[in-house]
This record gives structure tokens, C-alpha cells and sequence, in this order.
């Protein structure tokens, strides 16, 4: 998969692109990661990418033309996806990394918080939004996006993950331990400490639906329990 | 206010710190931050942060008392508030960060996509998740975290939003547009390009409601219309 990022601010995502865990997915090259800047297709002398909103209001919105200059000369084909980070759509879930980790090609223009020429969307196939939250601008979401996606390429974390995920979807993860067995007054649970897997597989299910009614009690409501489920969350319950 | 980072991969916040905006604030003395990496607090020689679970499972945990050793030595004291970005939280909102922008002092300690022993959530205030997907590490949802604080803290950045965002309280925002005033067949709209305050105020709130329409409608359904937007959003509605 290949990803191009458009930004004004490329020197953002040297730390990040040369972290462990990301720089270790693309040195298999799994991904190729391009960070283009934006300001590089400004036809102003002075490299300028802004320009005050029509009809007044406050701040510099990013210039339509500078942008989709950036656009053009960073597509492979028609075919290219391409995705503008944005506020104005429903919030990231990992589905839509599922979906995008299958691209060939994706290019992500990372907005400004002072807005962008709202024509940009002409060209463009999606919009993302991590969060309903403000940030000042598209990186960290782009950053986000990438992550998200390279992880699902690796077949070494998926494998692992998945192997979790399926044993207990659509819940949050059950409380995990390791040395020492005992800090500050707080033990490892004496069941995980003997190896009878049956006893663990159901202690993490009952652990994995108390954490989830705790900290999560919407993504019990539109869940299908399993019998097993129903009798230990039961059990949660009448523990509390 | 102070933040501190308690991370595995100091080096991915370089060029988060140094980029333009986030550097800006940090100039003004508006806020500190402070990167420290978790490793310098394990007492092991080979500096190892994890082991195996008990009970068995893939990959390693963080350990709880390297993990607590190096929150004891960058806390002020026992108010300073202690975060731990974990997906085992619901979403951050933006009130979320309006909330934690009030904040003195503020720790944030980064998750491990393979986990950390559970016994450190006794440590911490509150567990923070920046959506429902999931990540290599908790190093992107604490720069989401930072970034959506240190625009809070700073007035020339929050001044023109909260004009923005008192005039359009809960609808996306209207769409903007700056030079040039026709690109590749799309033009700035005519009322835009004149002048009349009120008629820009009018289309501006109706072209909010329609944006909000089209691409977060959950936003209208929990929403006190006013007059004007009920008669405005109906127009909307019957032109599409």
C-alpha cells in the first residue's frame, strides 16, 4: 500500500514515521509512506497557501488551486483515494481502517483548523474525523489514519490481536497481569496463576464483561450475549 | 499549566513539539511539556519495561512498578492529575478537553498496543481514549490529547473559534471560500462576494444546518432548533 500525506507542516511526522513499532512496518515493506508539502505547489513567490475567506470571518483558509495542484501531482491514476481530515464527518471507527487498509493507493490532505476552500471536496472521495473534538489541525489525524491502517498490515500484530479480538468481540479487553506477582498490595488473581485453561478462558470472559459494563456499559446494549455470557455477567452483577 | 509524557517512544514527540503551531504556544509560556521515557525507571540492567501475562496470551505487558516508579518521580504532588490513554474508555469529547485545559499539572502516561499490567489503573485519575479503533500505542491519542489542550490555552487561537463557534453552537461549519473566486467551474457563491453582513449571516447558518444535515445528522436530532434555523433548515430540505 502506498500512502502520500499533503501537509503544511511535514517535519511533524519525522519522529513519528521513525518510531519502533511503525518504522519496523515499513522497513518490511509492508508500506510506503511519501510526506509531501503542500506549500511546494504554491505558484506565489513568496510560497503563500492562503488567503482571507470571502464574506469576512475569522483566520486563513487554505487555497483550492494550491491544494488540488498538490492533489494532482501526487495521484498514481483516477483511481487514487483520496481522503481530506476533517471535522465534518461521523467519527473514525476500526471498520473504516479495515476498509482503507485494503487501498492500493490512498492520498490524505490533512485540513488546517483555519479551514480549507470548501471546493477541496470536489476532489475528494472521503472525509475523515477522528473524534468530535477540535485539534489544530489535520497531522495528528493523518497520523492516526496511518497508524491504524499499517497496524492491520502487519501480519505479526494482527495475528495476535486477532487471536484476542476473537475471543472476546465487541468487548473490552479483560484485566491482564504480569511479574511481580504481588506489588503494593495488589495481587495477580490466583487463577491466573495456575494453569488450567478452562478456569482462565472463563475468568477472562466474566473479567472481559465487567470491564466492559464498567467502562462501557453502550457496547453491552447492542450486543448479542452467548448463554455462557448472560450467567457470568449475572454473576458480575450481583458481585458489584 | 505543566504536562509531562511518560512514554516508550520519547522520540516520536520531536516533530509534534517543534511543528509550527504547537511550538507557537509552547514559546508563549503558555504551557510545559515534558517528555520522559519510561525505560530510565526499570532497575533490570538490559533496562527491560515488560514480561510475559500470566495466564497466558500473546505478546508482553508493561510492568506495573516500572510504570508506577516513573509516575512517583515526575508528579508534584498527590493532586497532580494522572491520565493513562487506553481503549478501554469512552470517546473524548471535545468538553473533554475543556475540562482537562483547567488543569494545574497534568501526567499523561502512554498504553502499549500489548498491554500493561492492569494494576496501574489504581494509579490514575481517568483512562482517556481518543476513538473506538485501535492504535500501536497510546504516543498518538497524548499528542491528540496536548494538541487539543494547547489550542484551548491559547487566546488567539480560541478567540476567533469560539466566535466561529458561538455563532454555529453544535452544526458543522458553513462551507468558506477565498481566492480565487472561480476554479475549475466552481465559483465563490454571489450573497459571499457582497458585502450585506446579514444576508451572509442567513446563508452562512443555512449552509451550516445543511452541511450538519448531510454529514452528521445525528448532530440536528439532539439539538433546541430556533426559529430561523427551523424555517431555514426546511428550506434546505425542500432544495435538496
Amino acid at each position: 500500500m502506498k500512502i502520500t500525506v499533503l501537509t503544511l507542516f511535514p517535519q511533524m511526522y519525522e519522529g513519528f514515521l521513525n518510531a519502533s513499532i511503525i518504522k519496523r512496518i515499513l522497513d518490511k515493506k509492508l508500506a510506503e509512506i511519501k510526506v509531501v508539502d503542500i506549500r511546494d505547489y504554491s505558484l506565489d513567490k513568496h510560497r503563500h497557501v492562503d488567503d482571507t475567506p470571502y464574506g469576512g470571518g475569522a483566520g486563513m483558509l487554505m487555497k483550492v488551486d494550491v491544494v488540488h495542484r498538490a492533489l494532482l501531482n501526487n495521484i498514481s491514476n483516477d483511481y487514487t483515494y483520496t481522503v481530506l481530515t476533517s471535522p465534518k464527518a461521523r467519527p473514525l471507527k476500526q471498520s473504516d481502517l479495515e476498509r482503507l487498509s485494503k487501498l492500493d493507493e490512498m492520498v490524505i490532505i490533512c485540513g488546517h483548523y483555519e479551514g480549507i476552500d470548501y471546493r477541496i471536496e470536489r476532489y475528494v472521495d472521503e472525509k475523515v474525523s477522528i473524534g468530535d473534538y477540535v485539534l489544530t489541525g489535520g497531522e495528528l489525524p493523518s497520523m492516526v489514519l496511518i497508524d491504524g491502517i499499517l497496524r492491520l498490515l502487519d501480519e505479526g500484530i494482527s495475528a495476535d490481536s486477532l487471536k484476542e479480538e476473537s475471543f472476546t468481540a465487541d468487548l473490552l479487553e479483560y484485566p491482564q497481569y504480569t511479574r511481580p506477582v504481588e506489588y503494593n498490595g495488589d495481587s495477580v488473581p490466583e487463577v491466573l496463576q495456575n494453569g488450567n485453561h478452562e478456569l482462565i478462558r472463563k475468568y477472562n470472559l466474566k473479567m472481559a464483561l465487567k470491564e466492559t459494563l464498567i467502562n462501557r456499559p453502550d457496547l453491552l446494549e447492542n450486543r448479542q450475549l452467548s448463554e455462557e455470557e448472560r450467567k457470568l455477567l449475572a454473576e458480575v452483577v450481583s458481585e458489584m
